[in-house]
């Protein structure tokens, strides 16, 4: 099982772990018998980074970062993305720090520099003498990255262009890494030729030499954060900061020595995509992360729940007690069994889903970036909102325990927050999703073709029949759960189109339209993820031959079906459901609720999470709480 | 407004407000011109917990406290009330640190204690002198508290109790003050007379003399948590510990030097249930506070969004970006109108809810203890519930400036997340809530008898009809509104009752047979919570006879009744409202929130926050940010 959920470089994975538990730097602390690895969040900000920073150090001259720039292939990208879930499953910051420095830094130079950028700078970047970051956003645009403010000019008397600051409002904003260890960065801005703007571009500069700042650049720290203290963003004011004119990254545009621009791509919104490129590897790495935060969070809260039942039982104290306690703790289970078992499960969907997603990344080809382009944000979107989701139930079912920071449950919630906006705001995306759905639906209408990518050929096929009597075994038949999902998507797709439509053919533009029909959208949104990671699940389930797994698997799979159904009102909204078949699902829901508890722990066991990753109560919470444990 | 939302002692708050911005200790910071207060969290929780010992010593010194043990009426609750809402605003670990002093080491010496003891302890604790925990949770109990494990003895040679920790499942666990500040605890423990049980009683011992611990004492950290690190969590061992016979807290048992336990309550449940009064003062205050955190929240991301748009039209970059941002801020702003206003309108009904808990608790009279158990239950869970999820929308909308520290938004949800478990866990309560309504419906029944308390009179009334086609003037009418909370409320009671009586027929235990009804336990809580709050919505707006406020008000209840009906899958899944109502609904409440989008900022200036106790970026966040801002 844990295959399947890793999906790739398992050895590659435990060889890092261990890695990690053999040096100091990772803070081991011993409690109850056990060693435990996690920083010492009651250090101050300053003292954080500075940590991360010998985290980064030690690993690098232990040779993990090795190829991750200087190779090509799926293979060492797949061991790359193996490597991040792993450190992540360590620190945040460790990842997010990393991620900065290889994945938008490195990506950028490797992605928009030619081969003279990678000659130059991809060793040095590899081997950590240089370290990047990523001057994108500002101040005054985060998300609206074509809208940010710093300008670019050439001088073709000297050949140098000159990055300037205009304004308060375009300082570069949450730049990590560049408010203490930077030494270069790759500024995002507006290039301006001959009183011409080109549109946003990508250009090195250099911020720090030996440890100080260069001239004409100002940085100042972005301060405290509720998470990722380990990370030092910082924000960078250009003031005409001069460059080397091969400092351009010109796989897209050029300008030539007497000040020409030059660009194969004419058109500006296309050369503007181009340009974000490095952002998909970015959510690829976010949605996969997610998945690891939430088996942190379950296999803690699980393994807590079942061994503090066990506890109860144990006679400690004076009878009525031991008579009293369990009664408390059945009063409590049901709960506790629903949330926690029902959020393991579909813990496993997400996990066929960024594993998915993985792999057509890694096997991108310029024809499949618009379906990476869209899966990767409707993934990033809902498996992040699942985590934090994850997470706040597994704190809650901790009880108190949940709130100590060793405990991780809670704390990851405040270091995974950020997920939800960052590279992208996912209620934005979730509605850039519905807006490629619905582009599809008007070509295929357009030009009366099938429908062909994003899953939809299912639109091709009569319309599904939901039976108006569920049974509990109809309930489990895959068929009966794709033809809900697809019937779903189907049915607000046409309603989403035909609501826009109506907008347009009031007056409205089509982009006011779009906005007036967000419920819709979101609505869409919704169906179009639910029914791709489901399609997912039933792919991962194929590989399996070993019948009890694959009988799990199937318990798994329906759990996740008809949770989707339950939880999302749109099936009752409109119709998908009669309100006899909904309550039919959640009868359902219960049952294989309790089917599966009996699987808890050895699902648990799958989910590839080292003990030492874990925490105190996981274990033997009464050990680790004991007074010998303090004076350790 | 205001004074509609703060209830009561406006002036007494001011007061408050101005004291904490005079002085140092409440560490003021200028950013773009304007100051603000708020503790550094980039402190280690050592220096934090000393900062909220000094500022403590500072409001104790300044009179604060003055009369909140010692003076006796309404009129000095009521001011406490305001006073521990106006701290929390500041910091959640200076109001926890004051309501362990105050509420529960305070209030136990108070309800449980006699004369001797009121004379004894209440001045000195008043005056912050003595400083007092409250030992009651260990690591084993938690919710459980019948189920701890301390045991208490009486030696009638010594005329003495001696207190002990049996096994290490005993240890006091979360003991606010424990670690660091506090002289004196109140101890829960099972006294054990001459071999026989008595179940829980509380007693008085010292911990600590001039600083260092006493005899057989032995205390542990709590260590770092995910919030509250100004709040000295701590874990107490006794090791046969030894205090005078006066020390027990004997308002409702005693025991006489010879060593017989004497009670004037018979019955070990309703002693217990005594024991647990001071809980309720807790489960007000958290209420109150989770509105007031709310308020924070939408005070910062309501003005932030409102000027980050207004920002966006400045023409300080090129031009295409001056054409290009608005377009942007117009696809962004109906999800943050959509879930701003309505989160804030909601928070109307809550404040309401709020003040109404306030009002019965300082009125309390025995008969309505029950009462007052109930709807603290149920107010405190939703509340709180509601709080964690303003802050979650509210950090989202401020995107990545939510997660600064400074900001405030994001680090409440940190500090916060302890209210949905601590006193209480939220799912518990509302399971309790549901038993006592169907104890009611019992005890009806048998007696052939009217409904009569918990709001549920309505129970005698007819069944109310809601009609086939909701027009929008129905659906804003305060008695279809009422009908609708009503009809949920009195089916799910009943298919409560049937589910529970039908399971009990087949043989399970009542205990077992509610277990197994969780499910419509949950929506029958929730149905009571939300037609108690609504109704104290329309008691509030009774109360007002100015028009146009009143107006405003009348929108507002309709948005909070109708939200509540658009997001309770219940409506649907029962039937109380058609997919064709329910789709009335849906669009009524976007109508609504465009009829009070206008209102935004003047109602987010009535929520009583001075605009110091907000953040940055609810202000000129480009000035804040600004180069010559990070000089000073």
């Amino acid at each position: 099982m844990r295959k399947l959920l890793d999906g790739h470089n398992l050895e590659d994975r435990d060889w890092l772990f261990g890695l990690m538990l053999q040096s100091p730097l990772f803070n081991p602390r011993e409690r109850g018998g056990k060693v435990f690895v996690l920083p010492d969040y009651n250090q101050s900000m300053e003292q954080q980074r500075e940590m991360t920073l010998k985290r980064i150090q030690y690993l690098s001259e232990r040779g993990v970062f090795t190829g991750w720039l200087t190779s090509r292939g799926i293979e060492s990208e797949l061991r790359m993305l193996a490597f991040i879930d792993v450190l992540a499953i360590f620190d945040h910051s460790l990842s997010i720090k990393l991620g900065v420095h290889f994945l938008l830094w490195g990506s950028a130079i490797k992605f928009f520099g030619t081969k003279s950028h990678h000659d130059k700078w991809l060793r040095d970047t590899e081997n950590y003498v240089i370290k990047g970051c990523f001057a994108m956003s500002e101040l005054g645009h985060g998300s609206n990255v074509r809208g940010i403010e710093t300008v670019t000019t050439y001088d073709s008397k000297r050949e140098e262009f000159v990055i300037s600051t205009p304004c308060e409002s375009a300082q570069k904003y949450w730049i990590g890494g560049a408010a203490n260890h930077a030494t270069h960065t790759v500024v995002f801005s507006q290039l301006n030729i001959n009183g011409s703007n080109q549109g946003v571009h990508a250009f090195i500069a250099q911020i720090r030499d030996a440890g100080n700042l260069c001239p004409n650049i100002r940085i100042a720290d972005c301060g405290h954060k509720i998470g990722l203290n380990g990370v030092d963003n910082g924000r960078i004011w250009f003031d005409n900061v001069r460059i080397p004119r091969e400092n351009l990254l010109n796989s897209v545009a050029d300008v030539t020595p007497d000040g020409k621009y030059l660009s194969a791509i004419k058109d500006p919104d296309q050369r503007f995509a181009a340009f974000l490129a490095p952002l998909t590897s970015g959510r690829v790495t976010i949605a996969s992360g997610a998945v690891y935060q939430s088996k942190i969070g379950l296999a803690i809260a699980i393994r807590y729940s079942l061994t503090r039942r066990a506890f109860s039982v144990t006679p400690n104290g004076p009878e009525v007690l031991l008579l009293d306690y369990p009664s408390h703790q059945r009063r409590l289970l049901p709960l506790l069994a629903k949330t926690q078992v029902s959020q393991q499960l579909l813990l496993y969907a997400m996990s066929f889903a960024a594993n998915y997603l993985k792999m057509i990344y890694v096997k991108r080809t310029p024809e499949s970036n618009k379906t990476i382009h869209v899966v990767s944000s409707a993934f990033k979107a809902v498996l992040t909102w699942h985590n934090m989701r994850t997470l706040q139930e597994c704190r809650e079912a901790c009880g108190g325990q949940g709130l100590k920071t060793e405990n991780r449950v809670g704390h990851l919630k405040a270091e995974y927050d950020v997920q939800s906006t960052f590279e992208g705001d996912n209620n934005v995306l979730m509605q850039q999703v519905s807006k490629a759905l619905l582009a599809q639906y008007i070509a295929a209408q357009k030009r009366n073709k099938p429908f062909q990518g994003f899953g939809l050929e299912h639109m091709n096929r009569p319309c599904p029949v939901i039976p108006s009597q569920l049974t509990s075994s109809a309930l489990r038949n895959s068929e009966f759960q794709t033809n809900a999902f697809c019937l779903r998507e189907r049915d607000l797709l046409n309603r989403f189109a035909a609501e826009v439509s109506q907008h347009q053919s009031k007056g409205e533009s089509k982009e006011n339209a779009f906005l007036l029909s967000y419920q819709l959208a979101d609505d869409l949104g919704r169906a179009f993820s639910d029914r791709s990671i489901f399609q997912t699940f039933i792919e991962a389930e194929a590989t399996v031959s070993d019948l009890p797994l694959k009988n799990v698997l199937g318990l798994l799979r329906s759990m996740y079906a008809l949770i989707c159904m339950e939880e999302d009102v749109a099936f009752l909204r409109y119709g998908y459901l009669s309100t006899n078949n909904a309550a039919a699902v959640r009868k359902e829901v219960t049952k294989l609720c309790s089917e599966l508890r009996p699987h808890a722990l050895g699902l648990v066991s799958s989910l590839g999470i080292p003990d030492a990753f874990l925490s105190p109560i996981a274990f033997n919470w009464v050990d680790a709480n004991s007074w010998s444990s303090v004076k350790n």
